[in-house]
This record gives structure tokens, C-alpha cells and sequence, in this order.
């Protein structure tokens, strides 16, 4: 499927699901909220200060009609509530607004609604559909994860093996990326990682997915580059998932692909019984749209 | 300029300089070298073992008329011969063959000729133009210096902003690229190596360049993105250099360039006497041949 296709496949369905808003008091939030409401991507429940919400609504004349307002003293009962609300099922999907990220993220992993189950983790993960290549590809982590150890990277790859098969990717093919093919013991640590993980996954201990690495991102991606360097595995040049070697490497693919392409990025926060969505003020318009969709469309 | 206006000004010029080839046995490199010639970017000494440079040529029809040949017995001397056209002038510019590129680099390293400037270090510069941003960029180290120290990432810093003042960019604006723009002391050290640089830079350490970090990729190149994060340093959506923080964030941004977008990446090795060009099989014919270019505009 391509991005627009699960804008579609979203809009499509008799319910879309209700998406709490914490702290929606920019126009970014809340505009984003308004647009996947009348595109019927997601019913919406703002919670908050009503006076800020009403503020911003006036300010930037977006009309507050058919989305739900649930007023709160301040701004950490907000989350507290939001969080409540996924909790409880009456949403299933949270965005943050005027807040930092990681009191969202705190609250989740501290709720008494235990939110993430027992050896989870939170971790982002962007989706994007290259033409070139003709397939839908997930890309992890470039924004939550700093430094992951072994078992934390683990995790973030079962959470991006998660995602792809609910995209209907039934065995997803999963590229943890370096800046070679070859294993570097002395030089490289995250090569001896990804050799590691590899076996991980052969032994089967990451279920029923291809995973391999270490890969150069050319290599994982293309089945031209693939074939030029007689690379066999069952990744080589096929990835779905594109796992990062660390947060900066992460960042920096994703960023690259919103400078220097014109492709739309759909990014959630997967992890948590909900998906979270943390939309940026740099994000165009489709973006925002396309991350709210995967949400919808993830937590069904 | 542009990478195609680059290649035209090196064919405008009168002497475009010799190319020494270490090693040409296979179709990548001969025909490269060949267009180069035939295109009037460069003259060829091709150094090997010349039976197996006419095998080569034979078998994929590229014509040998017009290109120097400079027999040798093997292939460590023809690297060592190479070197040594380079190093007394008869060449301005070294291409890698059919050999380990590390061959090449401890040749040149541990020639008596003294190829490297005492204190300078190899590192491995890609230049690119995308459109969008109307400006030629440097992307530095996608492919030499795994771990660089602080000393070695000045060192990198320093031979791109060489690079650049010889492209025409006079004080070139430098971005340490990171995950982030704020400085996290006790998570991400590539934040604290970045401010660190900065202060060098502020304190004339680095030469006439903006040298400003850490910046996310987006506020480095866009000045729209910049705006809306509030960023007002002197390189904030004006990066002329990008700094990757290690050869994994650094490979996979050069990567994510090439199988995501359709810009031209010209690359070379810089910090010996000479540029040093490592064509990649994976590399389109235009690739080359504006490396080629570039090596030849650097070496003038």
C-alpha cells in the first residue's frame, strides 16, 4: 500500500476511532485534529484548559463543532486524562499538543492503566512509500531511543515487526543498517550487534520475520545495489524495515528523506496499548494527516 | 554552482591534468577513466599490469587510443607507481583500480614521498546540489574514519571547508549534525563534541568558516525549518557543510541520497597532495564521471 492508499483504506471504514488530544492550544495541534476529523480519519476529543483551547480555536478560526472538549485544571491532568481516556477504550488513539513530548511519554510509562505491557518499550517509527522501489517501508528508531542497548534494540524491532504486519506485510524483511556489509569486531561494535541479531532472528527468537544485517542502506533497499555486491540474504535489497544503528544515524535518514525528497512520512510512537501521535510544527500538512491515519489505522 | 556547471567549467579548461589509475582490470574503472578522456575532464595514465589492462579493455570494447599505459610487474607497485606520478607531478589526480581501497589509503599514508601534510588526516567528501535549496552541499565523513576523535573530526571539518573555498564559497557555513539541537550532557556526547567545536570555531580555531552544532539535518539545510524551531545561528538553514556525527550517520545520509532521491553525489577522498577517486560499481556513469570532475577542480 502506498501512503495515500492508507489515507483511503482509513476514511474507508464505518468507525474510525476517537483520537484524545492533550493540550490542544497551537494551531499546528489543532488544525491537525480539525483536518483528520472532516477528512473522517478520526473522531476527536481535546482535553484541557477549555479557555486555552477556545483561545487558539478564535485566534487561528478553527471551528470547534463536532469534536469533543473535556475540560481539566491544568495541563499535567490534561495528559493524565488523555491517557485515561485511551486507557478506559473510550479513545484509541493520543496525540500530544502544547506540551514536551516526554511528559506524554512519562505519564504512558508511568500510568497506573499499565499502558505498556510488561517488557515493551516506546519506540517512533516512520512510514514511507519510496516509488522506486514499490513497496511501503518502515524505518526505526529516529526519535525516541537514545543509545539502546541489545535487548532495547531488540524490542524496538519487534515493535517495527508489529507494525509491518499489521500493514499486511506477513513476513516482514527486516535491514539492521551500518556503514558496511562486513563485520568490523574491532572497529565497528554496531556490526558485532548486528551479526548478533541476526543470529537472534535465524533462532527464531524475533518471530516470523527475515532479519539481517549489518547492511549498507543502498544494499538493504535496492536490488540493483544488492546484486552488484552478490549479496544473497533474504533482506538484500528487499527491507520493509530499516532498523538504525543508533538515534542520530535514525534521525538523520529520516530527516534526509523530509529535505531531500518529496515523500510523505507518516510517524507514530508504537509501544504503548495506543499509538501516539507527536506532530511537528515542521510537518506539512499531509504529513500530519498521513501520521494521524497510520494511528487510526494501527490501532484497529 | 551546480554539479553539472562544475563539470562543464573542468572541460573549459585548457589543461585539465593527468589521472593516475592504479590497477584498471575491470569494466567500472576502465570506462570510467575512458570517459573522463574522451569527455576532456582528464588525460589517463593507466599503471598495472598491462596484459591484464588489454584483457579488460578487449573483453568490454573500450578503447585504450589515447591513454597512457605505464607497465608494472604487480599490482602493490602499480599502486606504489601510481602514488609516484602523483607525488612528482606527472599526475594531479589518483584513481583506485581493481584494489582494496584500504591498499590504496596505506600507500599513500606510508609513501616516502610524503603524500600527507603533517597533522592532516584522509576523509572522504561527497558534494551534491539539490535544487530545493539552491546551493551546492558537502557531506562529510560518509566513508573514511570510523570513530573519529576530536582531533580527527577538526581534521574532517578542515579538509571540507578546503574543499569548499576552492568550490567558491568563502566562508563556508559548517552544521555538526546530531539528533537534536540541544546540548544533552549525560545521553548524547556527538551534542557535547559538537558545542565543544563550536567554541573552536568562535575562537578563530578553524579558520574564516561558520562552524555551528549540534543541528538536526532539517534546521541545518532549511531555512524554513530553522525558522520554525526559532534557530538563529549563522549556519541555521544555510549549511554549505554537513558534519556527520560518525561514518554510520554519515554512510546512510550519503546513501539515503542516492536510493532516494535523483541528485548526482560527486566524491573524493581529500587530505593527500592529490584528490583520490574510489568509483564504486554501484555508481551511475554521471556519478564518476562529476567525480572525476571534482578531483580534477580540486587539484588545479
Amino acid at each position: 500500500v502506498t501512503i495515500d492508499e492508507l489515507i483511503d483504506m482509513v476514511k474507508a471504514r464505518r468507525d474510525t476511532g476517537t483520537l484524545a488530544v492533550a493540550c490542544p492550544y497551537d494551531a499546528v495541534t489543532l488544525k491537525a485534529a480539525r483536518d483528520a476529523f472532516e477528512q473522517e480519519i478520526a473522531r476527536v476529543l481535546l482535553v484541557g484548559r477549555a479557555a486555552e483551547i477556545e483561545r487558539c480555536a478564535g485566534e487561528n478560526r478553527i471551528p470547534l463543532d463536532g469534536l469533543a472538549v473535556r475540560e481539566t485544571a491544568d495541563d499535567t491532568e490534561a495528559v493524565r486524562r488523555a491517557v485515561e481516556a485511551c486507557a478506559e477504550g473510550e479513545a484509541r488513539m493520543l496525540m500530544k499538543g502544547t506540551i514536551e513530548t516526554s511528559l506524554m511519554m512519562s505519564t504512558l510509562l508511568h500510568s497506573p492503566m499499565r499502558m505498556i505491557a510488561e517488557g515493551k518499550i516506546l519506540s517512533h517509527v516512520a512510514v514511507f512509500y519510496p516509488p522506486r522501489y514499490g513497496r511501503l517501508m518502515i524505518l526505526s528508531d529516529a526519535g525516541i531511543n537514545i543509545n539502546p542497548n541489545l535487548n532495547r534494540k531488540v524490542q524496538i524491532i519487534a515493535n517495527t515487526i508489529e507494525v509491518a504486519r499489521k500493514l499486511g506485510i506477513k513476513r516482514p524483511r527486516v535491514a539492521l543498517l551500518a556503514a558496511i556489509e562486513k563485520l568490523n569486531i574491532t572497529k565497528m561494535p554496531i556490526t558485532v550487534e548486528a551479526e548478533l541479531i541476526e543470529k537472534m532472528g535465524k533462532a527464531g527468537m524475533l518471530g516470523d520475520a527475515y532479519v539481517e544485517g549489518p547492511y549498507a542502506l543502498d544494499n538493504a533497499v535496492s536490488m540493483e545495489a544488492a546484486h552488484i555486491k552478490h549479496l544473497s540474504g533474504e533482506v538484500a535489497g528487499k527491507a520493509d524495515i530499516l532498523i538504525a544503528p543508533d538515534i542520530e544515524a535514525g534521525n538523520i535518514l529520516y530527516k534526509a528523506i523530509i529535505s531531500f525528497t518529496d515523500l510523505t512520512l507518516a510517524s507514530v510512537v508504537v509501544g504503548a496499548k495506543v499509538p501516539v501521535v507527536t506532530p511537528s510544527r515542521a510537518d506539512s500538512e499531509k504529513t500530519k494527516l498521513a501520521s494521524i491515519a497510520l494511528a487510526s489505522y494501527l490501532s484497529a
